[in-house]
């Protein structure tokens, strides 16, 4: 079993970032034909999940994420930490932190227009790792 | 590791389909004792869970994701292409395309009523793909 | 390829547990230094994830899904079977119940804050059962 990791700079505030062509360097680098990437963003404020990256798409999940899990300055955890990032934490726990991806001849099994992002929920500017461990023959 | 494919066709508009009958089929031809199995679900508008699927719980699941993620016309991605489907991708989004499932002793781990589930949120009939990897002993 | 298993004593109603310390020993126990636990909660009204476990996240998140997903005694599952826990089922597809965490150099990947989380939805005292695969060098 490899690891690879993916590092990024995000801006938070629900930043979404299309991590695929990452993913698909390493799949290169590495010379995986059949295999599964198991993906996970460390931190309980940023999740992984797959989207058409565009930026209507874009615009949609960030106002749905507003309006489901919104901030808050009153979110509990806010107290607890003087903090404000609640409403990042619980978006994280909805959506989860991690992604597996299978690979068949050396392509990610991916739709035409579904690309693997990273959000990042939290209220700063921030520097993040991604583990990605690579299962293959 | 193999590859093997579950193709089936779906009426779309949140279409939930029992796949669990064409996982153990897999599992049987494939004579998995111990193992996992990946599922992926192939684009951007459709989602793997598990559910008891049961009529009530199925009415019950689809007037969920109507209220917490409704159709609307006026989704931003809905004029990037003309479209109608903005909801279908925010859905998978949050749902997420895919899903593995254990194998012990020759049998899916999971409860008496849990089965897996494909949900097909595309607003037309589709046909489907799912990638499943197999990684077992 | 290795299982273990999880088990413990829940109160439902959402009862959030930290099972971090028992993965922790899993990996202590079988010596693992580089390779992924594959987490599966046998049953379809329970979810795996991870939060900051801490009292205000926990109430958030508690309040956030009683929002989302509330219970409702008219729940068309709660009439199939006389029961009340439709919306322990919903909230089981939504958050679902697997989850993968990669291992490197002995250590899980996780952030400083996050810790993985077992999440009772039924509305009852439970026995639960966490089926845990290892892949590993």
């Amino acid at each position: 079993m490899k690891t690879s990791h993916i590092r990024l700079k995000t801006k938070g505030n629900t930043d979404i970032i299309n991590i695929t062509p990452h993913i698909e360097k390493i799949v290169k680098n590495e010379a995986i034909q059949d295999g599964i990437l198991f993906l996970q963003v460390i931190g309980s404020t940023a999740a992984i999940t797959t989207m058409e990256y565009e930026p209507g798409q874009k615009k949609d999940l960030k106002a749905l994420l507003e309006e489901l899990i919104p901030y808050r300055s009153d979110w509990a955890h806010n107290f607890t930490w003087g903090d404000d990032n609640g409403h990042s934490h619980l978006r994280s726990s909805f959506l989860k932190t991690n992604y597996f991806i299978p690979v068949t001849e050396g392509a990610l099994d991916l739709g035409t227009w579904q690309q693997v992002v990273l959000i990042d929920f939290d209220t700063r500017v921030r520097e993040r790792e991604i583990v990605v461990k690579i299962v293959s023959e």
